[in-house]
């Protein structure tokens, strides 16, 4: 099997702009990307893709290969399926809170492919057994349209039923989900700019640190 | 082992009133509390308590023991905890998501404590091997006082992953998760009142049928 990581760093994550600034961004993506590849290897996946945009980004330190493409994030994915005869792991660049246990239970699932939903209809990873017989179309509610498209070309579906992988880093509400149950460089860097209060409503936001 | 539900009906959910009247939330905290009873229930749990304030609200059929409590929810709960002598699995009543094989395997886990995380450092669901060496502390961060309390008391923790029984039901946007991932009286209820736009940023949101 292999591996591909959906990953655009320009101006990346721009609904986090209330917490960090574009450079804070920028650099806060990269520490996602780093702590996603490091629970893919750690689970034994030595054969990553990072598909990105001809201005790259992708640090040149991480053990992986790059993909350049011009298109959107649908075509692109879909033109690498298109160039693999191996199940493929498509997993978001934003699911810093991903361990190397999810990344073995995903692979070991029998069925055709696992859908592990995210927030609001979404999907943040797509183990797809069969690339040949697959085809992806994220946003507009992708999580129906991975089902439809599955059933469609008689695939058998497991959702992946996880908090942490249904986790993706968007808004700066997700940043305390970080601080509570994540681990790694984004951990880190998070801890570093933030602390957390209670809001009087049984939940917790960030606050910048004093 | 038992279950214990904490409900309380009368004004519930008054973070939904966007979507729904006083009636309306009153009327589906009730199919949320069947829902939740239903999932026990088929797990084989037989002996469950619903913990509420002495105005009740909960409904005749429903096969369970009505405990009333004056007291805020954490004295509530703490002052029964000290009335049992086995296992006790205090599960909110507004995870409608939640199966019959969540309960299974949250009650085969052997460490002295699990703990289903909530949004935003909120606690779901508690599975207590030892009632007299836990006490609860809901509000203002509940999982991280429960892991304290626990590593206080000396009790082993393990951390319940899942999306599904991650996802209480609090704002208008959590019934998107109901229509997509739910099942049972409350997803009948609310697939009658609402459907799903997308709303161009790869989520779908709640709207009212037309």
């Amino acid at each position: 099997m292999r591996a591909v990581i959906p990953y655009k760093k320009q101006n990346a994550k721009s609904r986090l702009s209330p917490a960090l600034t574009l450079e804070e961004r920028e650099y806060f993506v990269e520490l996602m990307l780093r702590d996603v590849v490091e629970s893919l290897q750690a689970a034994g996946v030595n054969k990553i893709d990072v598909l990105t945009t001809p201005q790259n980004g992708v640090p040149d330190d991480l053990d992986v290969d790059i993909i350049f493409s011009e298109h959107d994030l649908n075509k692109a994915i879909n033109g690498y399926l298109e160039t693999v005869d191996e199940p493929v792991l498509v997993i978001m660049a934003d699911l810093p809170l991903v361990t190397p246990q999810h990344i073995r239970n995903i692979t070991d699932i029998e069925d055709d492919l696992v859908i592990v939903p995210g927030k609001g209809g979404g999907t943040n990873v797509l183990f797809i057994k069969n690339p040949d017989s697959f085809y992806v179309r994220y946003y507009d509610s992708s999580y129906i349209n991975h089902c439809r498209i599955a059933q469609e070309m008689q695939q058998s579906v497991h959702v992946f039923d996880s908090f942490l992988l249904s986790t993706d880093i968007d808004e700066p509400q997700d940043l305390v989900e970080i601080m509570l149950h994540g681990h790694g460089l984004s951990k880190s860097y998070i801890d570093s700019k933030f602390g957390m209060e209670d809001n009087g409503r049984a939940r917790v936001r960030v606050s910048l640190c004093q």
